[in-house]
């Protein structure tokens, strides 16, 4: 199975550019965006066509190499604007803290020059790929521990492989590593209104791996826990409070909820960055508020009435009280207080 | 503003028929559909162009009426037809008691006729009503004593006003009384995936009523209510099993647990024969899953990969300990272990 080309530097064609899978074609079809400038760059990211904290983060350090690129002369670069588009691209997405770590880190090299700055972010995505296999390998083993037979079901919201998150996956990662020790029955999949991430990418993604899977409207999910369909919840993270909070997209909340009525663990799977130590509580997180026609179209074909006023919170809050353990590269940070 | 003619007997065409409101026409148009055999009327409540529990009470009664109708003459009327075609309507909703209990009512009826069995169903509509507006009333006062401030921000899902349960509504009718005692600020309905009954049927409602309101997608409601933007749940049931456990919408369960958390109301609002003394939890009840196309695609657009296999169950099953008060026309039934 070809690794998929999430987000890559171009540094071969017409100039430079950063070369994105356009993830709102799929899974109809795999079409990859070209961006050139980081105008492009940070339209894509606000548009959804690269989406996932790790891989926003990526967006961050490849989009500061891009402009360093496009600024830079043998006159050396004019830092003035490439720090004032990098700046305006780590805005773009305000929930998510990787985008805007994935810049700063980025900038830090800046002085050095373009080279430096590429060479940075050429480091960040192997990281990120040693992040992700260390992080989905310690959430198996705590998977498998904690449920206690096989096989195992589980249960996932959104969309957390390679799409997401790069090479390797996060939540999704975990459950491919069950699927490849041959422990897993199947996952149920949530679609994740409004845009579908799970119907759209985690089911294209199951599907290409071969694991077995259902999919769910998102109410069916909390249901599915109640009825015993499911034996461990497991998600990603867009930020995670230096308490344990979790943001993650709309829907983990009610999965958390349930998982811990019914005594189902509840993993979240996702780097280390993802902590926030300036963040002190779930409380702090600012909720970003999309746009009213995620909610009242669906590709296209209106679901309401016309002009219906809409609350769109793109992310929910989970307290870490709900949540069995974090799961990173370097640990497992559980919950004293999850029962 | 004209009241809806939900389920309605037809006497005066081409022969008897029951006359229905197309749902699955809304919120786009309003079209009226004949239904001038068993088989019509059945098909249309399996299609859902009828649904909610007390309509399809009302659907049994008048289903009665027709057969009734259909299969008399002046030599008597062929009652095994009757009563085979009335158990038929009976099972193409299974989970839904007043279905049968629709159907039961009228068939105690048949020996004295078709006139009598029509006078039956006409009963069953005017007693509808009168515990709608007993019900809704009560469930407004109580409303209005737990939240103990003004203005009041209500949450609800699925449909459950005069489209669902024929004049008055249940808990959106209380919704509705709040709004015209003047203490409503406004009501966040959830879009209800699979089938959007909250996008298409209770906004339209809403809007028809000139009641404040905004949509949200089914998972954004236990966000809401965790957000501090709720401060009751208003809900109906399709069925109270004896203990107190409410099967509703897929979806009622997480918002019943959200709720809980928060410390937030949850009142389910449903007529009194819509608890079933022979069903003594909710683990009884009989959970219906419905077909894989109401997920994998919306209003004929596929949202996911072809062929996914899907879990779709139509219905959750709320325990009573998640549960402040079921309202009923003649009780507030209020839950000793929810806190």
């Amino acid at each position: 199975m070809e690794p998929l080309r999430v987000v890559e530097w171009d540094g071969d064609g017409d100039g430079p550019a950063v070369v994105l899978l356009d993830q709102r074609a799929l899974p109809g079809a795999v079409e990859y965006l070209r961006a050139s400038t980081v105008a492009e760059l940070g339209e894509a990211v606000r548009e959804l066509a690269v989406r996932g904290a790790p891989c926003l983060g990526l967006a961050g350090v490849y989009g500061v190499a891009l402009a360093a690129h496009r600024h830079g002369s043998v006159h050396g670069t004019d830092l003035d604007t490439v720090r004032r588009e990098s700046e305006w691209l780590a805005r773009v997405r305000p929930t998510a803290v990787p985008l805007r770590l994935g810049v700063e880190r980025a900038l830090r090299h800046l002085a050095d020059g373009p080279a430096a700055v590429l060479a940075e972010a050429h480091a960040a995505a192997a990281q990120g790929a040693q992040a992700n296999a260390a992080a989905t390998s310690r959430a198996a083993d705590l998977v498998e521990e904690l449920v206690g037979h096989r096989p195992i079901r589980t249960l996932t919201v959104c969309n957390t492989g390679d799409l997401a998150t790069g090479p390797g996956g996060t939540a999704f990662g975990a459950i491919r590593r069950l699927h490849e020790r041959g422990v897993l029955a199947e996952t149920l999949a949530c679609e994740t209104r409004p845009l579908l991430q799970g119907a759209r990418l985690t089911i294209w993604e199951l599907e290409r791996a071969g694991i077995g899977h259902r999919l769910c409207v998102d109410s069916a999910g909390p249901a599915a826990i109640a009825n015993g369909l499911v034996d461990a919840v497991l998600v990603g993270a867009d930020r995670i409070a230096a308490n344990g909070d979790v943001a993650n997209k709309i829907g983990t909340y009610m999965l958390a909820c349930a998982a811990q009525r019914s005594g189902v663990p509840f993993l979240v799977v996702a780097p280390e960055e993802t902590i926030d130590p300036d963040t002190a509580t779930g409380a702090d997180i600012p909720i970003e508020e999309r746009a009213a026609a995620e909610v009242t179209a669906l590709a296209g074909v209106p679901t309401t009435v016309p002009g219906t006023p809409v609350y769109n919170p793109a992310f929910d809050v989970t307290p870490f009280e709900l949540v069995t353990a974090v799961v990173t590269e370097t640990r497992a940070w559980c919950s004293a207080v999850r029962t």
